[in-house]
């Protein structure tokens, strides 16, 4: 195995550039992960990678994490604490980072029996924590419409708990198209709008193939996407309206789109 | 009106304290706002004001916000841009800051309809999301048992969106007396558990006053909590179970509580 000392070293110049450029990223199809538990959360989830990184000090503390990482990379090196430095996008890195091929996405999109559509919505940690609770109550297919914050970014794959190795992802550059897509293989689109919708509480969902969309933190849904949705929802608040952050409306829109299952999985 | 320039003078030193210490919070009964919207907020929402802080270009900047803030304040001052500085806790000050008294519980717990207790819960992010949410969904009190992060701290004022100017919060250093207390008030005590619980979407809460507790990020309840509260809930998940944040957990343990209110007033 290869020990890397110089931060020249050209896998180590081309994996610090996919920490931070999406368009190289978008262009190799790969990305990086960064972390002992992340790194073997994507061996385990049958994420092909590419490269694995560590040093000395991460191959004895982390061991277990470290040895289905090895197992599954193309190929290890070994790399000095100064080199690790140059990959991690974090303040205390434990030195241990994969390059790993995006996912392929599971299914047709029209296979799916409901999707959320995130529309311009920029937030690391917001697409992070909506990757993660989508995953947990169910939702394993996930739409971005316009100009997203990339998923693959290091704060979203760390704020996702991995999710981003099995979620279903599809990608729209333009809204329009992103809707014409949707309406084609049979979703209702749903609008989340803060005030003025039926309430997602009503019997809004079942019985459709809903596609709720979720627009930008500052500026919300834009108007072609409100124009697309067939039907508009809210949020029914009881207290302060403007007060719900952008995950959290997820959580809850979420939460709400799968009721139907839930009950038949528990309940029934 | 008083321009300090030394960050010497004593009420800056006492307002740097402030923002740093929860003993010294705790011990005067006051916390520092920052910022031009949370300071209008907390002038808005009532809070006694005792002294508010501004510089120059804050008062070009954000008079409008400001004007509330100067008319409620007891004292003001100009500072300078390296006084300010001082008081922050933010990576851009917009150089408006309030020493704050900490509001009166609004209502005895006894005539909260229900609560939501936390325990040990220590990550700051969480529990600014946690009061955001309660004050957008509609449960107005909340309690804090055990070592839980300051909800006066900094970042939990931030984190709340101003939501600590208008709850009630009850606060009980030890697990066990917060059970008594809820218990001698009428409330049905539930523990929130990862596993193993009823199903929060049962028929749980309707008919009951509740009090569901939610603990500690890494290690859930105590053992004293689990063994006071009568009943155990669980949030039914089709996806990863371990992947709900705590932040996101409490959001739909609250919407959940809250839906026999919301459904009276928004169905029927």
């Amino acid at each position: 195995m290869e020990t890397v000392t110089s931060r020249k070293h050209p896998e180590i110049q081309s994996a610090a550039a996919l920490q931070k450029s999406a368009e190289l990223r978008r262009e190799t199809g790969t990305f990086l992960a960064e972390g002992a538990r992340l790194c073997a959360d994507a061996a385990e989830s049958g994420v092909r990678i590419e490269r694995c990184f560590f040093t000395a000090e991460a191959e004895e503390k982390y061991g277990r994490y470290l040895e289905p990482v090895r197992k599954s990379a193309k190929e290890t090196f070994f790399v000095a604490p100064h080199v690790a430095e140059l990959l991690s996008d974090t303040r205390h890195p434990q030195g241990i980072f994969c390059v790993c091929a995006m996912p392929e996405t599971k299914r047709p999109l029209a296979d799916a029996p409901q999707t959320l559509v995130l529309e311009n919505v920029q937030d690391p940690s917001n697409v992070g924590g909506v990757l993660r609770t989508a995953e947990a109550l169910g939702v394993a297919d996930l739409c971005f419409a316009g100009a997203c914050c990339d998923p693959f970014s290091p704060k979203v794959v760390r704020g996702s708990m991995g999710a981003v190795f099995r979620l279903g992802m599809h990608f729209f550059p333009e809204t329009a198209p992103c809707a014409q897509v949707l309406e084609r293989a049979g979703f209702t689109l749903f609008a989340a709008a803060p005030a003025g919708g039926e309430p997602i509480t009503g019997p809004c969902f079942p019985g459709k193939k809903p596609a709720v969309w979720i627009g930008n933190e500052g500026n919300g849904l834009s108007e072609v996407a409100l124009a697309l949705c067939a039907r508009r929802v809210t949020i029914p608040m009881l207290g302060r309206a403007e007060s719900l952050n952008a995950s959290t409306a997820a959580a809850i829109v979420l939460w709400e789109m799968v009721r139907g299952e839930r009950e038949e999985k528990f309940d029934g």
